[in-house]
């Protein structure tokens, strides 16, 4: 299948040298350790914090994000001594409309391919990969504030950048995520995204490709379009649809107002997605984002792909998708000892809200 | 095997009828819904928010938790209509010093079996379960303050109930938990710990006995014994041990300061621990928490027992234990897309602080 990857109407530069004033070194030597009873895994990431009450004590920080714009590190990544761009959008005039650019505390660092680490039992490897961040212009437009060409902006970017890493020796995962609000885990108020190139194949998604492999075996189908085609014809749990996407609250959603959004059509793989489909993708996005905005009184929200893995392998069952998960709620005891996520509103009630709400 | 149950010093009385004012009518009505991908479950629960706005707004409240004595539900269950206890442990003057009661707002709601519920491809049951609340009487006193005897007698009440219901038609597994602090979901002040038993194994459990009984087969050795003897012998991540029990900061520790008590002897069976251990596990859980508390200048934690179903089948590669999980940072998008968790701290770094706060 060919890749057609074309950019939204604006001029791309990639690699600006003038943007960059100096390489800074990473400060970053984290670690990736295996659970031996599991097989999951935990980053052990030393980074950030030096002494024990350095994070403990900022871990549930009351204060407000810094909205301060006048001191924004993102608004001119220039004066906060960001490093070299991988990626500048720039409208005609030269002037930035988004870039992307190397966290300046990752949680993997870059390095060729992660180094194998073992301790009696248990074994681990080097947290080699690529951790960047995706910064829109404007200070106070998030995702949702933006327009549609926007925000296919910015998928685009994602696809860009996962393009450029996918095959690096060290990647066989991209993660791709936003924190909306700081109780959604964002440090910082200037919107943002992020991406995060791995050299394991997560749990979850392990877990989804296992699960669509078994449905696919037993039904000839793949999973995701019998759910795209049974919620279609229930229609109460749609949100927002057009030709090409679906948003929908799932069956067996996790959190209150949790929307996933899904391409109508049958593709594994999230980096190739056409340029007339990240217009539509950015229209279903907008509406599912509004609306959540609008329901939940401006709710905090993680929202991420999962697609499938870069490890040189195929994986004709997978169906990659959006997931949006609003923090209505706060993990407890029961939900972290069983894994079994309490959700406080029927999803079918909660997505006839939610599409009230932006018709 | 025989199991040896014996209280620690205390008159117990089951179902003191004197304790209870009336009948209440049980407020939830909870789903379960499996994820038809992965096979996961989530719990509809919809008793305790009415409207949207009612939970959104409460999931980040910054009120602390209601600490006024003279208005405690749990201080005087009589007196705020509590439902008939369930276990009363007590004084010889009568007074008590425990109790178990359900919860007023359950998650799963007694019935005798659950009834399966579908809809097109999805499957699902009813929330049927039990959901009790244990309390201790003081109401500024938590698990750490209390003196190993308190605590052996609350490890007492867990066991006293899980035997109770773990052979009712409904019960396959029984969870049991603790939130310390409002970040870790403890919604009322009055120390208490609680009791969910539920129709279905939960997913981290399933994956915990798949892990092990993999590990048996290869390895011909239970992979929590092999745990625990290597942790010993290397000794740096061990935060405190006596001749039964060994709590010790997990190599792949999820969170900083996590810390796993385990027994030393091979058991797959929390229910079945003899009197004399309970003493000692309480000996190990006040000192692995008292580390937590003056290691992270009182970070609010959960903890919870990881044992074997009760759903009539063996699991004798099994090894129960406690899992405690400080809140010392909150998931956000990276985490929720991967399951991946990020600790800021080294284990063994982690475990020389906790080890010395107490010695």
């Amino acid at each position: 299948m060919k890749i057609k990857i074309s950019h939204i109407g604006r001029k791309k530069i990639k690699k600006n040298k003038k943007a960059t004033p100096k390489k800074i070194k990473q400060s970053t030597d984290s670690e990736l350790r295996q659970d031996i009873v599991t097989g999951d895994w935990v980053v052990i990431a030393t980074g950030r914090a030096k002494r024990p009450e350095d994070f403990v004590d900022n871990a549930y920080s009351t204060n407000d994000l810094d909205s301060d714009i006048e001191n924004c590190l993102f608004c001119d990544p220039l004066k906060s001594g960001q490093e070299k761009d991988t990626l500048i959008y720039s409208k005609d005039d030269g002037d930035w409309t988004l870039r992307v650019f190397p966290n300046k505390y990752p949680v993997f660092s870059r390095g060729r391919i992660p180094k194998s680490l073992s301790e009696g039992p248990y074994f681990g490897m080097t947290g080699t990969g690529y951790h960047e961040v995706i910064v829109t212009r404007d200070h106070f437009k998030h995702l949702q504030d933006l327009t549609d060409i926007e925000i296919a902006e910015v998928l685009d970017s994602f696809q860009d950048r996962y393009l450029d890493l996918m095959n690096r020796k060290s990647v066989n995962y991209i993660t791709i995520f936003h924190n909306y609000g700081k109780e959604a885990g964002a440090s910082i108020a200037h919107p943002h995204s992020q991406l995060i190139a791995i050299p394991v194949i997560s749990p979850y998604i392990k877990q989804e490709l296992e699960g669509a492999e078994i449905y696919y075996k037993s039904n000839k189908k793949c999973v995701y379009c019998t759910i795209i085609e049974f919620e279609n014809k229930k229609s109460t749990r749609v949100v927002f649809e057009n030709d090409k996407f679906i948003a929908f609250c799932p069956f067996s959603s996790r959190s209150a107002f949790e929307v996933w959004v899904m391409p109508k059509k049958h593709s594994p793989y999230f980096e190739r997605m056409i340029t007339d489909d990240k217009l539509k993708l950015a229209e279903a996005l907008k509406n599912a984002l509004l609306a959540i905005k609008n329901t939940t009184n401006n709710v905090p929200y993680n929202f991420y792909i999962h697609t499938s893995p870069c490890d040189g392998k195929d994986y004709p069952h997978y169906h990659w998708h959006i997931e949006i998960l609003p923090r209505t709620s706060n993990w407890a005891g029961f939900e972290l000892e069983t894994g079994i996520e309490i959700s406080m509103i029927e999803p079918e009630k909660a997505a006839k809200a939610l599409k009230n709400s932006i018709n």
